[in-house]
């Protein structure tokens, strides 16, 4: 059980980790677990996916089931994407839900020039992606961002399509390659890292998401776990590319591991 | 222009090449071509991805534009996919248009254990497309069928999505490659070759798409011909990939070069 030795930061998924997504109570012992974590000084950062409602909607939520984090240690991605957007002077034309719009005010979506995709839910219709399809042909030079690579969340007992599919449906049909904002992006990673502190072989991802959690916590140097709630399936333990460093039945099994050693 | 020599026999696409989709006419000269091409005892088949109707609607507005062709000479996927169904004891789940589904109506969908994905248009619904997903991960070994490979076609002045992206998105969501029926698919050609009756290095395809009926047709070993009608954009012509034996303004050139050769 060697990845629970010398961890001197933590970073923790939201959504299948703090609680079930659509659930409104949080999973067992998870306010308990970040409870001891901060008490044992050992900091931690919460980097999610989450892009169906704003960041302060997102903290809402985690305050009324009981969590007590500051809005500073969220990273969702519309903020990254925002600060993205300036900086290259882009104008996106919004493939997003509608309940994340207001995160984008500050942002010119006049004559757009680019595509953001985010969990769109019932906004993926054929005649958004037609014209976030059409735009992008239009384009010189296509822009394609993805917030999030997921492929796919758990919602009641359901699993539901993530952002992913739709922006590989579009990479395919404009012949572009999206730019990841969020999960599994090294820049996203490397940002929430930087807020940390703290170099990545001393941290620890704890997600439910094998592929943008876990093996994206691994290719920035970070050692990912994967834990047994959320969308979290059995044959994630043998998934054909991606070996956690550690599976765990929930987020307090993984703290406890991690402050007894 | 070597590739218009000693041609015994042509496969023509039908949309972009006969009529413009969603239009209500022939392009000019093409009725007439076909015409010459019969005369001088060059044998002809249709070889389409359409699956937004049923072959006997297809043949009716073919029919009632000034076209003459059997129907068994019109090669769409829909029947070849019924055929590899019922062999294959295979029961869809359909993600198809609601004008091709009387097509299906020989094939059990009871309890399904794959998917089919035609050019759905307004059906491809994030709610649809979320239940063909659930199918699929619900299944030991998930079946996913692709209508054609496509990735877009032109109504009027507008490119549409074809059913390759969603395609795409779903092979991305399940981790499963689709089988694809239809172009450009070598067992959907060689079925066509076969009815033909000529080696594939005597055969022409002439078609809008680069990608499916010119690449695909040369990778069985035809000659493969884009016309500039349909969706063809001039950045075509400098495809990353695809290099077409010959580039022509119409259906019309194209028959004329052959019969001239």
């Amino acid at each position: 059980m060697s990845w629970c030795k010398n961890v001197k930061g933590v970073l923790l998924d939201i959504t299948g980790v703090l609680f079930e997504s659509g659930a409104s109570e949080p999973i067992k012992g998870s306010i308990e677990a970040i409870k001891r974590l901060k008490d044992s000084k050992i900091p931690v950062r919460f980097c999610t996916n989450e892009t169906t409602k704003t960041r302060q909607k997102l903290l809402q939520k985690l305050h009324s089931i009981g969590f007590s984090m500051k809005e500073d240690d969220v990273f969702p991605p519309i903020p990254a994407c925002c600060q993205i957007l300036k900086s290259r002077g882009l104008r996106p034309h919004l493939v997003v839900n509608p309940d994340a719009l207001s995160d984008f005010c500050e942002i010119n979506q006049e004559n757009p020039n680019c595509v953001v995709l985010g969990d769109a839910t019932d906004n993926f219709s054929y005649q958004n992606l037609n014209k976030a399809f059409q735009l992008l042909m239009s384009l010189e030079t296509p822009v394609l961002f993805a917030l999030g690579g997921g492929k796919y969340y758990k919602e009641g007992s359901d699993l539901i399509l993530d952002v992913g599919p739709f922006a590989k449906a579009l990479e395919y049909a404009c012949d572009v390659e999206a730019e990841i904002v969020g999960k599994p992006s090294k820049s996203f990673f490397g940002a929430v890292l930087q807020d940390l502190g703290q170099p990545a072989e001393s941290v620890v991802m704890i997600g439910d998401d094998i592929v943008n959690d876990v093996g994206g916590a691994q290719s920035c140097g970070m050692r990912g776990v994967q834990v047994r709630t959320g969308k979290y399936r059995p044959s994630d333990e043998n998934h054909p590319t991606v070996k956690a460093d550690g599976y765990v039945d929930n987020l307090a099994h993984a703290i406890d591991l991690i402050l007894q050693s």
